[in-house]
Parts: C-alpha cells; sequence; structure tokens
C-alpha cells in the first residue's frame, strides 16, 4: 500500500503571509506526522503564533512524543505566554508505520472528513482550540490504514467561505460531488476543495485557506518515497 | 515565477531504515529550506545521526539563524556528541523570499549539478561533511531565482551506484541525457535519475539513495502552495 498526501495552501487576499503554518516531520519510530496550525487573525502575528505552535509540536514528535501530548503541550505553551489572550487551532495526521494506523489529533473546532468509498463521515465533535485555558485536549481519532481510507483537514477558511456574498459553503457537499465526480488524486481533491473555495469568495480569499488530503491507495508502483513542492514567487 | 522541489529515496536493499533524512522547514523570513544529510553506514544507527544533524539545522533555520552557522552548529553538535567517530553529510537547499535567492549549503564531497539551459555545472569544490572536526566549514553557493534554474542534489548512493557490478554511473552524463530529451518536471529528473542508480545496482541498491531536485520554472499558474508527498507501506 502507499499513504499520499496532499497539501494546497493559500494565503487571504493582498495578504502576504498565510496565518496557517503547515509542516511534515519524519516519527522516529517510522512514517510521518503532517502538522497544521491556524493562528488567531491573519497576517505577520498570526503566522509567528501557528509557526511557534508547529514548531512546538514538531519538535516533541520527533523526540517521539505521543500526539495528544505534544498537542497539549504546544496549547500550554501558548497559554502561559500569551495567557489565553491568542488562541491557535492544530490539526496532527500521523502515519504510525510502528501501529499500521493513522492518529488523527484535533484542537479546532472545524470538523474534519473521513471517507470509505462513497461513505463520507464529518468528525464533528466538539474541540476546542490551543491556548484557550489549561489542559486543553485534542479529539484522537485512530484509523487502521486501509485501502480507500481519504481523510479530508482543512483550516476555517473553508468553512467561511462565501459567507461574505451571501453562498456559504456547504463542504460535505462538495466533498461529495468531487468524489463521485472521478476518482480523484489526493492533490487534485485539495485542489478542487480549495477552488471552490475560492469561487464563493469571487477569487479574493477572505482568510487564509489550507487544504490536506491524506488517502491509502493500493497497490503502490515502488518502494520510492517522493515529495513535491510547488511554491509560487513574487518579483520584488 | 514558481519554485519547484521534487524528493525521490530509496533505501538500501533490504534495510528498512534509511540513513538519509530530508526535511522541510518554511524560513521565517519566508520560503522554504530543504535539509537532506545521510549518516555515515546504514540502518538504525545512520538514521539516528542523520535525524539528529537534519532537526538540528532546521530548528536554527526556524529561529532565522543563517544556513552556513546552521550547518557549523550541527556539524559542532556532532563532532561533541561523537568525538569525531561518526561523521554525516549535509546539503541545505534554501529559497529565500527575503533575498530571491536561492542558497546552497554543502558538507559533502559529493558534487551538486547546477543548470541552466543546456549547459550543466558539476559543482565539485572540497568540502568536509559534519563531524570530521572542529571549525567545518560548508561551502556555500548563492544563485539568483530565475526561470530555468535547475539544481540537482544527491546522496552518495548516486555516486556508488553501479560499482559493485563494474558500471560506475557517470551522472553528469546521465543528467544530459535526460534533460536533452525532454523538459523534464523536477519530479520526473529525481525519478529518472534514482531509477537509472537503482537499475545499475541490479533493483537492489547498494546504499541509501536520495535525489532532490529544485527548479524554477515561469510563469506560475497560480497563487496556491502546494505539496504532496508518497509514502510506501508494508504491511506486517
Amino acid at each position: 500500500m502507499e499513504v499520499q498526501i496532499a497539501v494546497a495552501k493559500v494565503n487571504k487576499y493582498a495578504v502576504s503571509e498565510s496565518g496557517d503554518t503547515l509542516e511534515v516531520v519524519e516519527r522516529p519510530s517510522g512514517g510521518l506526522s503532517v502538522v497544521l496550525a491556524d493562528g488567531q487573525t491573519s497576517g505577520r502575528g498570526a503566522k509567528a503564533v501557528s509557526m511557534m505552535v508547529v514548531r512546538k509540536v514538531i519538535s516533541l514528535l520527533a523526540e517521539g512524543v505521543r500526539d495528544g501530548a505534544a498537542a497539549r503541550a504546544a496549547s500550554d505553551a501558548l497559554f502561559t505566554e500569551k495567557h489565553g489572550k491568542v488562541i491557535s487551532t492544530l490539526n496532527i495526521a500521523s502515519i504510525d508505520l510502528h501501529t499500521n494506523t493513522i492518529v488523527l489529533a484535533r484542537n479546532n473546532p472545524v470538523p474534519v472528513y473521513i471517507c470509505r468509498g462513497e461513505q463520507i463521515d464529518a468528525h464533528t465533535e466538539e474541540s476546542r482550540p490551543l491556548g484557550t485555558s489549561r489542559n486543553v485536549r485534542p479529539v484522537i481519532t485512530e484509523l487502521a490504514v486501509e485501502a480507500g481510507l481519504t481523510i479530508i483537514i482543512f483550516t476555517d477558511g473553508i468553512i467561511h467561505a462565501g459567507e461574505r456574498s451571501g453562498h456559504p459553503m456547504n463542504v460535505g457537499e462538495t466533498i461529495r460531488s468531487i468524489i463521485e465526480d472521478q476518482d480523484p488524486s489526493p492533490q487534485e481533491l485539495a485542489d478542487s476543495l480549495l477552488a471552490h473555495a475560492i469561487s464563493l469568495d469571487d477569487n479574493r480569499p477572505a482568510d487564509d485557506i489550507s487544504v490536506l488530503v491524506v488517502k491509502v491507495i493500493t497497490p503502490s508502483g515502488d518502494n520510492v518515497r517522493r515529495m513535491n513542492v510547488r511554491l509560487p514567487i513574487h518579483a520584488k
């Protein structure tokens, strides 16, 4: 089998720095973790918060700390530094080759979608962002690695897309229409969801938006690990 | 313009853990750094060394430390811990959006290839791995971000491919033939170079092999950052 991870990420319109930070780290026991944080507000201040949270989490994961404990530590650190005045959402998706599971940790009111074939489930259990108080715990979901499993995680830019123009996005329906249309690759799925959100915002995203898709496929072609990053840049 | 980064990475035959570690980190002033280390020997011990080096470097880069200083710090830390008995190569490729340059730092005797159109240059300045002594400095190359620039970085698994069977790889010629054949995407280029090395090793890589390609293209399609990871896994 092969686990494929895709990310599509855009800044709020006319803001040069995204408040969303996403990084990937190798787990010491094998596998990868993808860590996504969305700092309160947008621009430079939000970026500093989300980078602080992601750095904290990935440094702990790299030391072998469990995902839930890493999320709680990042929350305590943020609360201690900002006294509850600045918060950040956090999603961790870990492919753990030691237990052959995918572990999702969520400190984010925005739901996560888990799809198996035609079945699409929104995981909407209540979940608080980091830094809101002491003792904030993530919602943990552990899934066996099995072919056909697709996980869709995003920041609240997706949820709020189109609200300004009075046409808010129905995320579940949008995901269903993308998945039913074809058997999309993770990148196609992430790109389509992001493109739909941007179009609802009249091509001027009202917030930073990040979409992360994890898909398990079978069979894999070869034994090669691959990574691909595309970074648009603007001449100064 | 858009900077595209591609990685293709394979373990030594019949070894479950690669001694090569590669991670990507966001730079606090904008842009990304890709950090690749190859720990001495292969398997678990080498992995621990290369992970230690990469963790050290990315945590410093995330704090805003310059690439050369981060490399020197990682070398000192490794030398202090292992007394010169364990060494590791290190390559850093940074896309610095603050200066609009690509900065290459190399502590690796293996050359880096820099291509502009048909011109392919091997950068072979002498360079020592980390941890060999005190005061090890990287070779630094700074390049303007310009369309058509392609940078090819790899670990010594590429250089040694085919030696066992007496048909060592001519890396420069292989790169030329791949580039002349078509206008390959970075992923196609990385995949082709890796596939050629594996075939010279009779499909049983004699060492861990990692290939990293950075390419500047113009124009970019949209303002979306994308990332894609493919992780083959084996049921236990």
